[in-house]
């Protein structure tokens, strides 16, 4: 494992944890750390992260700080909303889909600064790690990976904290103590996950939630919006057109608004383990539903009825973080012929949590009001062709119920 | 279609359409009809519809009215809830799931009064005409079977109430002009369509809705409680034990109260086109997220993510009418075995439209929080395990890595 | 069923019931008949169809027959091949690929001329109706079809015969009694059903097969070929480069020569009940091993296993006339998507009846030597990541042991 | 990995490798080892096995033979037959199918004589380590296991006959110097991978096979035999009924002596990497397609192509290891309810390396005859049922058509 390193990309967020690794990887490889900070709209100000890199040595030159937000919710996000994908049939997979945008662009840093290794904060317990590395490995399959937390000995909270006093790493009070959780965020969700929610039978208490109001202090009227699509994929809301980014961020403020997306969930990780989590995807759940929406106007049955299908295993690979690999790009390409004439607008009405679908349009729409309408169609539906249908379809229940029940 | 009819079982409603129907078989086919009218837990009342029965000349002994409402939940309803099946991602299959035990009952009765035919009032339009028929075709192959929407030309409304009128069925005041949706019920919800609901753009009017109150005028309070289910079934509501028709109606009558389960649907009919419908599924809402609560703590994730796979093709099955097929059964036989050790109990969270599971515990949870823990695990997870699990995942990612990135 | 028709393009084999068919279509509904004629390489002069057309009084410039073989396999069968679809297991879906193509290419016809109905002569309990008609639909949702063996009274074959005579059509006197057998045949197999084989117990005879040698009179000696691949496709044998038509009819030749591609099934048709059927397709049973040969060196293993998993599905689409679907065009993009670097060569051995793949290598191998030897791999593979990677695998097997067998 | 092993229970063959395994466990652990072979048919003597046990040190009572052959066959094969598994399209998991019964009795033994450990030969490249871990796991969760092969230091052939030297284990002559290839046989199958076999262009020579004739020097006139199915499993075989285990012996020497169940197949391991064996499945090959054969008439279709849809799913956790599983069991579960009329007889033809079903006959037989007829059905179907079947199947083909084509 001390075979030498140059160089290390670490994927860095100037928090503790990736503090501690930032000086534990220039001391036990006694190697340069190039450092990436990426903005996926976790909210949080970087240009601070920029200082703790300098102050920790690293090259001005090798401190990355990239905004990602336009390309995650563009080439991320929006992919994977027009799946539909939910995990374990309730999970919008927010922490799962950043991973390989960071991994992705951890790689062509490393590639750019000639780095021979790259390093990631997470955990030997989580699919985090594995999310990671899988990109890692995926994109330059000879890159070496270093997992801090696999292989230090800083096992414990008293640990981690004496190693940063001891190497001038400031640790903020509230950092001293155990957290009573542990969260990840990004524009599209935060989750949370930890301590004072171990117990699954215990509530989330209400101070976990961070990005929605508590659905009892939300409004008292309700809200009704309309987002329009093409493609499959969001353009404007109300009307207004918006970039990827801009769309969800609006999103996420109605929804924060009226406490829109929170979620309690025990799930099975991939590393083999049950978790529970909980997560706040304000925006991402109004997004969902009204693909949904606009899906079932504009959609074929056939076509629905396959991506239904395909949809859990597209949201397992990405779970366990095969983002990049053959079978999800395959399942990709099926998802994204069928969204060529999903266009059009779906009104939704958002209320103290909930939120509903009220209307779909579209001048691709499938629905034909002169076919289905209990009126006299005018010969648009031959009523005597279902018996036919029907009796067809029956042919092989007949001929097994004249056997087995003879 | 004309050839000679002896006797006929009437899925009979002894509302008018089926009133009508009854008088047109006598007529049409010179028959002795037997009216089969099942409490499904619609909420009607069913002793006027043997007066009907009586004074359109059927014989005392030949009026079959059942409670069945035990049966369908327990047999019908908890079964499909033991598959979290929903069709189109988002349709709990509440008329879906009751037209199979009708034409159970329906061909047991012709056994019983040895009739050559069975009749329903569905339209030809629809997808409930094809459910009864599979189910009366599988059960009885060689059964006559009579659709007279399919065959009279009574295809107006003016015309049915001319033949009503003719033939002393009375019409009530609102029956008189066209409906303006119509509606079906049994004990997991009401469904409606059709008229004021044919533009999938415009809301559906509050008058629609029969049985949730509008969120808005829910309580202002939440309310909170369980559900213990046993081996995959609800057994107990609040602690106190319950029959499955009683679970269920005390679920409804909580989701109405707080305005749960209402759903403005564009789904795709069997028959080929698109229809718009709008359901309410109080009690069943509620249960499907309960029951998803309690196998994320007891299911084995190689189990629930098979059945989460298996669910949209089962979903669809039910739909389209194969309750009584092969298929259906083996995917009930995979989805039952995995429920032997879905026991425990569920709290959940009711307000304003919304259902939330706050809590999940269970003698055979699978969730270990000594494994899962932050904290020192002492030895139950080994955290360098992941690299080797990381390693081998990663490695014919990384073989096609050096192949095409090369 | 008589409402006017002005002019009708048939598909026109020349044969006895194409040409009652004809003079039926022009007598029944007075119309214009336009025939089309193709040439999908089933091994017969199609010459002669013209002559009869015009004898019946198809004005010349409406006799169409063209040569559609490349387009056949390139545009047909070769992606059909890409999915290594079977169905129900055995099945090379000769017939049913071929019926999407006549279709296309009669509404093509049918644009040019002016056309408002299509015909062909399939009968009304086969599959070949509904792939034909499904093809008029989809691409062509407002034209009508006349399908005359389900509208027509020629029930019999004495009746069609007697018809046939009053009509001077000439009956040759090998079709007066009945055949013994119906066949279909294309480039890339012949089928057989009917009569003769009617019993699924009884062998089918010996003068039923016409493609193939019988193995027992196949050479003594095993013949070893080459074929070569180019992003999933045949496109050389022995190292020359073949037009996708001509490949498969070389690979034919071989087929014939060594009795390969015989198969006796018993199959369930779409419209519901099984039928015996026998098949031959001699080159495409080389083929079909071929390219899973290929594939095996080239695909990863994700790719593959996903592939394999839709196989049946997409197979059922094919088989049951969904090829212009969009569900059976977004299983396409996911199958071309994995076909990117499916090159090489295969090597197989045919042999009485068989067929062996005994080599295959590839400039795009997945395989590596380096990695998988049992001899010292030098680094490659490190045998101690194999520990974490069954641990973790076996993590929630242990939990549920621990659950389940305490 | 060197906490104290009291007792440990070996899968023990008796040569040379388990024979080191055996001395090294001793010496490595100062343990007590337990030997356990299993006889499965693999074709060698056993008592040998406890002499070289004896001479090793093991006590008498630790020493377990047992002959699982019919266990094996009746459990474990015909299960997997049931549900026509073929890994990767092509192989019947031959090896995958009996590594769980190892595992399951080792456990069982240790149990008996309450060992703490157990311990196997695989490699730490291969399957077959995944195999008997998950299945260690899974019945005794908290079971210590040793690979040797992943801890030990004798990693080349040289350094391992050196050991055996040292500890008077008889060494071979044919063992000296390197196996050309590497096998493992039970009733089942013989497979071969490793050195002369690795290049996969390259063809597997001749002297590779063992349990097959070459097919050209099969006999030259073809046999035809029978086998009897009830319930989905064989029962006998040319009329005469016999055990599991002696049914598949005998398809054996019947495969063996025409040529059957030879495959050369490059494959994917669980492990991530590619590799190339040859297989000889002689009666299971034969069995599989019998298999097929009798489903051919009496399964429906519905239960037939769902079976087509979950057999890759089956054959990949078989493959894994995970036949002790909860996903595999639903699986099977589901299969196993499809099989209760999969009774009849099956006609075969064997010759030269190929077998093929020439008839099939079952009391419970779906196949009408009348139905199917090209000949006057007397109104067995109604071929006009057709018309209205393709209407409503086309129906969202034809929107969809208006749509796109307008």
């Amino acid at each position: 494992m001390t075979e030498s390193v140059n160089r290390v990309v670490l994927a860095y967020s100037g928090g503790l944890d990736t503090s501690v690794i930032l000086k534990w990887l220039q001391q036990t490889y006694q190697c340069e750390v190039v450092t990436f900070t990426a903005d996926l709209g976790q909210g949080e100000e970087l240009e601070p992260a920029r200082k703790k890199a300098e102050m920790a040595g690293v090259k001005p030159e090798h401190i990355f700080i990239d905004d990602l937000r336009e390309e995650f919710v563009r080439d991320y996000v929006f992919p994977m909303m027009r799946a539909n994908a939910l995990y374990e049939g309730l999970y919008l997979l927010g922490t799962s889909i950043a991973r390989p945008l960071i991994a992705k662009r951890q790689i062509e840093i490393a590639r750019q600064v000639n780095a021979d290794a790259v390093s990631h904060g997470a955990t030997g317990k989580g699919n985090d790690q594995v999310r990671f590395e899988l990109g890692y490995y995926a994109l330059a399959p000879d890159i070496r990976v270093i997992a801090p937390w696999r292989e230090w000995d800083l096992t414990s909270r008293t640990r981690l904290i004496e190693f940063a006093e001891q190497h001038q790493i400031p640790v903020s009070k509230d950092k001293r103590g155990e957290a009573p959780f542990s969260t990840d965020a990004n524009m599209l969700h935060t989750s949370s996950e930890g301590k004072v929610l171990e117990d699954p039978w215990d509530e989330v208490p209400d101070y976990v939630y961070s990005r929605t109001v508590n659905p009892e202090d939300a409004p008292n009227e309700p809200e009704t919006i309309t987002i329009d699509f093409e493609r499959g994929d969001g353009v404007a809301i109300n009307g207004v057109g918006m970039s990827p980014a801009t769309l969800l961020e609006t999103l996420n403020d109605l929804g924060r608004k009226h406490g829109i997306g929170r979620l309690d969930l025990v799930e099975n990780r991939f590393v083999g383990m049950k978790s529970r989590g909980m997560y706040e995807t304000p925006g991402g759940t109004i997004y969902h539903l009204a693909h949904r929406g606009i899906e079932q106007l504009t959609l074929d049955r056939g076509a629905a009825h396959l991506k239904d299908e395909l949809a859990p295993r597209y949201a397992e690979l990405l779970y366990n973080g095969f983002w990049f690999s053959p079978e999800r790009e395959m399942l990709q390409a099926a998802i994204d012929h069928s969204q060529e004439k999903v266009t059009g607008t779906v009104r939704l009405k958002l209320y103290k949590g909930s939120v509903a679908v009220t209307g779909r349009k579209s001048p691709f729409s499938l629905y034909s009001e002169k076919v289905v309408t209990f009126e006299d169609d005018q010969g648009a539906y031959d009523q005597r062709d279902a018996a036919g249908f029907i009796k067809l379809n029956a042919l092989r229940l007949r001929l097994l119920g004249r056997r087995d029940q003879g």
